[in-house]
C-alpha cells in the first residue's frame, strides 16, 4: 500500500505544484487568512472528505477513516504568510504589495491536501482515522496552534507528525533530532525611567542612556555565568532607542529583547535573572523601571520513539538520500503546543532550490523553496501515517 | 552725564517694552530673520542713525559717533528666536506657530535699540564712537557672531560689552565670573558598524547595540580618568538609537552627544580621546565606526580687567541690589568669537520673572522675562560704554 | 571466563584494599612519583609480568599475552596525588605532610595491579595481548600521557579503557557519554600594563585597574555573543590582582583564568578572540598588554563504538546496578591523548562513600572513595578487556 | 622691626641647617616621634623659652609673649618621618634604616625653632603673643593636629600660619591660592562576597570578579555624571584583588580606594553615590558586601583674608621672587584641622633643589629639600606674625 500511494502522489506532483503557486500568489497574513481557509475547506468539500472550518480562527481540519480500526494520526500544515514584499521575478510572485509566502506554508498545504486526496482515494484499505490540520497564524504569536486545540483539534489523536519545508538543506535530505528542534523565543522589554535634563548639567540628571547602556553589558553575565554552560540559551536585545537631542540627557530608554531556550525551567529563570539585573542596575543608579516578559511558543521537542519511527519511514522514500541528526534551530514554532498534548514528531524537509548561488533564508524577499521537496514531505508523512499503526502495536509496551 | 542717561532710559521705558513684545509676537527662526532685521534697520534710519544692514547675513550695525575723541566701544545684541511653540497665555504671545523667542533676544534687541537712541541724543557730550551689533543666528551653530566679525563687525573696536538677560537670576542681580563665563559646546555623531542577523544566532553576527552600550559606558572614563579633576568637563550622550524588532541584532547603533569645556585646548584633547575609545572598542568587537566631531562655540572667556569694570559700573546703577561671582555656566553663546578678537565682557543680568511660583527656564514654552531688567541692562551697559574711555586710560599701563 | 574472572577479582578484593590503602599513606606529586613508579614495577616482577619502567617519565607499563591470537588491548591507571593536606581521620591517612591522593588516583592503581595479576593467572586463555599503562603525571599539564605515548606505550594497541572512580556518583552507578565527557582545559594570561601614579592625578596615569575590570566585563561577551549557543564553552577569569597602596594608581593588573570547551577547534577561535578584546580595550586605553594561552588537555573524547560496547559490559557485571548517560563534565584529564591516538572509551565508576552526610568532592581534603567501587571497576574493565575480540570481529564492517 | 628680624635669621641660616641635618639623620615615624619631641623641648628650655610637652600626643608647644598688646599668632611645624629607605648619597643621610624624612618636616622644624630663637631675641619689641606649635604625627590619619587642638594649643590664638616647604616649585616662588590649597583625602574598602566554586561550573556560584569589576567601571560615573562639573573630585581604585587559581571561581574580591575633594559636603555624598552603587551592582548579581568609608583630613582651606596678607608680607622678603596663585593640590594634610578653628592662612614655600635634572618628588627615596628656602620660610612666617596686629586692625570692619 506504501508502493500504491506514493504512486498515486507522483501521479499528483502536478497538483501539488499547482496549489502552491496559487497560493503564492494569494497570501495573507496571520489571523487574516480567510480566503486561503475558504480555498482549503472548498478542496475538502469538492471532494466530499468530512471538514470542518473555523477552529479555533481560521483553522481548518479535515477527516478520513479508514475501513479498519487503528489509531488516530494528525498531521499538521500551517497557511500564513508573512509581512514582506516578494522580490522574486517569477510567475507565481504575490499579487499582494508587501504580504508573501516567504517562509514556504504554500508548500505545506498544498502538500498536505494533495496527500489527504490521495488517501482518500485509498481509505478502504487504511486503518484508523487520519485528521489534516491546517492551522492557521503560525508566524505571530500567540498563534493558532494553541486555540486549535483548545478547540479540540486534537481530541481523540494518538499521534501527529509535521514538517517544514527547509530552504537551507538540500532536496533529498531529512532533518531531525533526538532532543528539541526548535527553540522557545520569548520577548521582553525593558523601559528605564532616570530624570532628563541639560547636557551640561548631569549631576541634576539620571541619565538613562547610561544606565541602559550598562545593563545590555551587565545582561551578558546571565549567559556566561549564570547558565549552567551545558544549556543552550540566547538573550538578545534587538532594539536600544533613546533619542533626544544631542544636547539633552534622556530621560528614557527603551531596550526590547528575546530569550531562546530548549528546556523549559529555563525560561522563568531568565526572566528573573534578567530582572535582578535590571533591578540592581537600576537601584546603583537611582532610576525607575518597567520590565515585561512575555511567553513565546515554547521549545518544539519532538518524541525520541516517534522520531525513530518517522526516520525509519523514510526509509522507504525512494527521493530521501539522507536522513541527518542534527543541532536544533534556535528559531521558533507553535508545534510545540501539539507535542505537549501528544506523541508525534517534526522534522525538516530539505528545500533548497536547485541551481542556486545563493540560497536565499527564510523570511527573505527573494526566498523560494525546490517544489520537488512537497513530494518527499509528502511521501514521508503519508507513509508514517498509514504505517504508524503497526509501529505502535510494537512498541507498546515500552 | 551717567546720570542724564539712567533719567533718559527710565523715561524711555515704555517704548522698551513696546519693542519687545512687538518682537516677542513676531519672532524668526536663526538664518531666517529678516523681518527682524528689517525692523532694526528701520528703526535705525527713522532715528537718522548711520546703520548697515546683511552684515555677515541678517546682521545689522549702526554707529553713533561722540564730538570727542575716544575709544570704539561695541555692544551686542541677538535677535533670532526658536523653533519652540509659545505656551504662555499673555497679550504678547507669539502670532508664529512653532516659533518663540524662549530665550530672550528680543529683550537684547529692545534694550540695545532703546539705549542706541538715548545715547544718539546725547551725542554731543559723548567722547568716541559707539557701534550697536544686533547679531542673528546666535542659536544655532555656526552662528551669526563669526560672519559678522568676518565682515568688519568689529575693524576698529576696542571693547565690546554684552549681556544676556537671564530669567533664572532674580531682578537686580549681576552675575559674571573671572574667567570662562559660559562653556564651549560641541558635538559628536558616533555610527557603530557591526552585522546584524537573527536574534537566535549571536555568533553568526557583530552585535552593535552591545558594542555601542559598551562604548556608552567606556566613555565615562575619559572624564573621570584622563581630564585633570581641576578641569571642568562634559561628556553626554544625548541619542542612542538602533531600533530593530526584538528578535534581530542590529548591524548599526547611532550614538551622538555634546562635549563642554571652558579651556580650548581640551576640545581637541577629548576628541581624540573619544575617537581613541571608539577605535578600541570597535577592534575589540570587530566592528568598523564613523566618527564626526563638530567644534561648536568656543568657551565665553570676558577678560577680568573689563569685567571688574564693568561690575564697578553697576555701583551707579541703583537698580543693582547685587554683583555677584559666580560660577560658569555650562550652557555656549557664540559672543565667544567677539572676545576672542577684542577686549571685552559678558554677564548675566538678572530676569526672574516675579511672584513666580515657577521660574521656566530658558528654551521653556513658558519661558518668560521680567521686563524691568532691559532697564538694568541698558542703563549698566551703557554706563560702561560711555565711561570706558576714563578706565582705559588709566589701566593703559598695564 | 567472564565468571571466572569476576571470582577472582572478588576474592582479591582484600589485597586491592590493602594496595590501595598502602598508596594512599604514601602519596607522591605529579612527576615526583618515584616510589610509587618503584612499587608498581616491583609488583609486576613479583609476579613474573613483563614490565618497562621509566616510560615517558616514570611511566611503568606492563603486558601479559594471551595464548591465542587476539587484539591488543590497553588499560590504563594513574598514579601521583596532589599537594593537598590530608584532613581525614582514618587509619590510612596520608604520612606525608601536604600531599594527598585526594583524586583516587591511589585506587585506580590498585584496581588495575590486581586486574592484572588476575589475568595473568588467566592467561592460558585469553585471546590477544593486554597492556596495563600505570600513567604518572595526570594533574600537572602537560601531563604524563602525551610523553608516555611518545615513548611508544600504544605501539600496536588497538584499543583501550580507562575509567575514573567518581566519588559523588553512587557505588553500583557506571556514568558515560555520546560525545565528549571531559573538556579541554586551557589557561590564559594577561598583564595590563597601564602607567602609575598618585591617586588624585588621574590625568597622568593609565589606570590599570580600570582597564582591566573593563576587560574581564568585555570578556562576557565572548560567550554570549561570539560563540554559537549550541556550543559549550566556559571562559572563566579566576584571579585579577593589582595590589597597590589606596592612594595610588595601578600601573599593572594580572588576569589569569581559564577556558574550557569540547570541540577542539574553539580553542585557538577563543584565544584569538580573547586577544582580540584585549587588544582593543587596551587601545581604548592607551596601554599595553602581554598575553599567553597556555593550551591544557585536550576534551575526552570516547569513541561512541567502544562506548556502547562497555556498557554492554557492564551487563555482566552484578555490582553495576545502573549505567546512565550523563551530561559531561568540564573538568579536564589527560586521557584524551589516547583516545586521539586509537579507540577506546573512557567512563566515570560510582565511588561515593556510604553513609556520608557529606559528599566531598574530588581535591578536597576530606575526599576518600567507597572502595567496594575498585571491584566494580575491576571486573568492567576486565570484561571489556577479554571481550573486545569477539566485539571488534562483528563491528569489523562498520 | 621686621628688618631686623630678616638680619636676625639670616645670621642663623647656618643653624637652620645643622638642625635640620641632624633631624633628617635621626628621623622617627609617625607617633613614634619621642626623641624629635625631646630635641625640640631641649632647645626652648636651653632657650628658656615657656614649653609645654605632650601636648595631645608628642606635640610640644612653646610660647613668646611680647611686650605689648597684640594678637595671639599660631605658628605650626610638624615633625614626623616616612616608611621610606634615604637612598640620597649625602653627609646627612638618615642613618635610621627604612625611615627618612622624604617630606621636608624636618625643614619645618628647623626653620620654626630658629625663628622662635630669633623672635625671643626680640621680644621686648614685639606685639601680642606667639605660639610655636610643633605637631606630631602629620603623615598619619588621624594625625596629630586634631588631638593637639583639643588638647588646648589654639585656645586664645588669633590666627595660624604654616607652609609646607615645596620641592617641585623654584627656591624663591611662594604658592598660594583664593580657595582651597590641599583635597579632603579618605579611604574606602569594598569586600565584595559571591560564592566560589569550580572554574568550569559558572551557574553554582556568584563570581566575585566579574561583580567586582563591573563596579569598578561603574563607579566611575560618580565623577562622570553624578557630580557637578564644576566641582573637583577623585575617585581612584588602588587595590584589586582576588587571588585564586586560575581555575577556581573568586568568592571575594577586595578593593580599596581613595576620594579627593574639596567641598566638605561631596565627602559624605560620595560616600553614599559609592555604597549605592556597590549595594545596586551586588543585588544585580545576587552577592553580598561589606563597606567601609574612611573619612581622612579635610580640605586644608585658607581664609582668603589672611592669605592676601600673607602674599603682601612677601613683598619685603627679598629672597621671594615670585607670588603665584596656583591650582590645588590634591594632596591632603592635616593643618586643615587649625583652619577650621581660627583664621589663617597655609601656602607652599618652592624648595626645589637647584642644579637638579630630576627633581624628586615628595615621599621619594632620593627627595631633597633646597636649603635656603628654610630661611625663606622663616622670614615670610614671621613678617607675617609680627605684622599681623596691623593688618587685623585695619581688617576688623569687614
Amino acid at each position: 500500500m506504501i508502493h500504491q500511494l506514493h504512486a498515486l502522489l507522483e501521479g499528483s506532483y502536478e497538483e501539488m505544484v499547482s496549489i502552491r503557486r496559487y497560493l503564492h500568489q494569494h497570501p495573507e497574513l496571520s489571523f487574516q487568512e480567510t480566503k486561503t481557509a475558504a480555498f482549503i475547506s472548498d478542496y475538502y468539500q469538492n471532494l466530499g472528505i468530512e471538514c470542518q472550518s473555523n477552529v479555533g480562527g481560521h483553522g481548518v481540519v479535515a477527516k478520513i477513516t479508514g475501513s479498519k480500526p487503528g489509531k488516530t494520526v494528525a498531521l499538521r500544515a500551517d497557511f500564513d504568510a508573512l509581512p514582506i514584499q516578494d522580490e522574486k521575478e517569477v510567475s507565481y510572485r504575490s499579487t499582494v504589495p508587501g504580504v508573501m509566502h516567504a517562509c514556504g506554508h504554500d508548500g505545506h498545504t498544498a502538500t498536505l491536501l494533495v496527500l489527504a486526496k490521495n488517501l482518500h482515494e485509498l481509505k478502504d484499505e487504511l486503518e484508523g482515522q487520519y485528521i489534516f490540520i491546517h492551522q492557521h497564524a503560525e508566524e505571530y504569536a500567540p498563534g493558532g496552534a494553541k486555540p486549535m486545540i483548545d478547540a479540540g483539534c486534537l481530541d481523540g489523536v494518538d499521534v501527529i507528525f509535521g514538517t517544514h519545508l527547509w530552504a537551507t538543506a538540500p532536496t533529498g535530505t531529512v532533518q531531525y533530532t533526538l532532543g528539541p528542534i526548535m527553540a522557545a523565543a520569548d520577548r521582553f522589554e525593558i523601559l528605564i525611567q532616570g530624570q532628563g535634563g541639560h547636557g551640561a548639567q548631569p549631576h541634576k540628571t539620571r541619565d538613562a542612556i547610561v544606565v541602559g547602556s550598562q545593563l545590555v553589558v551587565a545582561l551578558q553575565q546571565i549567559v556566561s555565568r549564570r547558565l549552567n554552560p551545558l544549556d543552550s540559551a540566547v538573550i538578545t536585545i534587538g532594539s536600544f532607542v533613546a533619542d533626544n537631542a544631542f544636547n539633552v540627557i534622556a530621560d528614557k530608554a527603551k531596550i526590547v529583547g528575546t530569550v531562546r531556550t530548549f528546556k523549559e525551567d529555563l525560561r522563568s529563570f531568565i526572566s528573573e535573572e534578567i530582572e535582578r539585573v535590571v533591578k540592581g542596575t537600576c537601584l546603583a543608579a537611582d532610576c525607575t523601571y518597567d520590565y515585561k516578559y512575555f511567553q513565546g511558543y515554547p521549545a518544539v521537542i519532538p518524541h525520541n520513539e516517534e522520531t525513530k519511527f518517522l526516520i525509519e519511514c523514510t526509509k522507504s522514500v525512494k527521493e530521501v538520500l539522507v536522513a541527518e541528526e542534527i543541532d536544533p534551530d534556535m528559531t521558533g514554532e507553535d508545534f510545540s503546543y501539539y507535542l505537549q498534548k501528544v506523541k508525534g514528531t517534526f522534522f525538516f524537509t530539505g528545500a533548497k532550490p536547485k541551481n542556486d548561488v545563493h540560497t536565499y533564508p527564510h523570511h527573505h524577499p527573494l526566498f523560494d523553496i525546490d517544489e520537488k521537496a512537497m513530494l518527499i514531505a509528502a511521501k514521508t508523512l503519508g507513509t508514517a501515517a498509514v504505517t504508524y499503526h503497526n509501529k505502535y502495536s510494537s512498541t507498546q509496551g515500552e
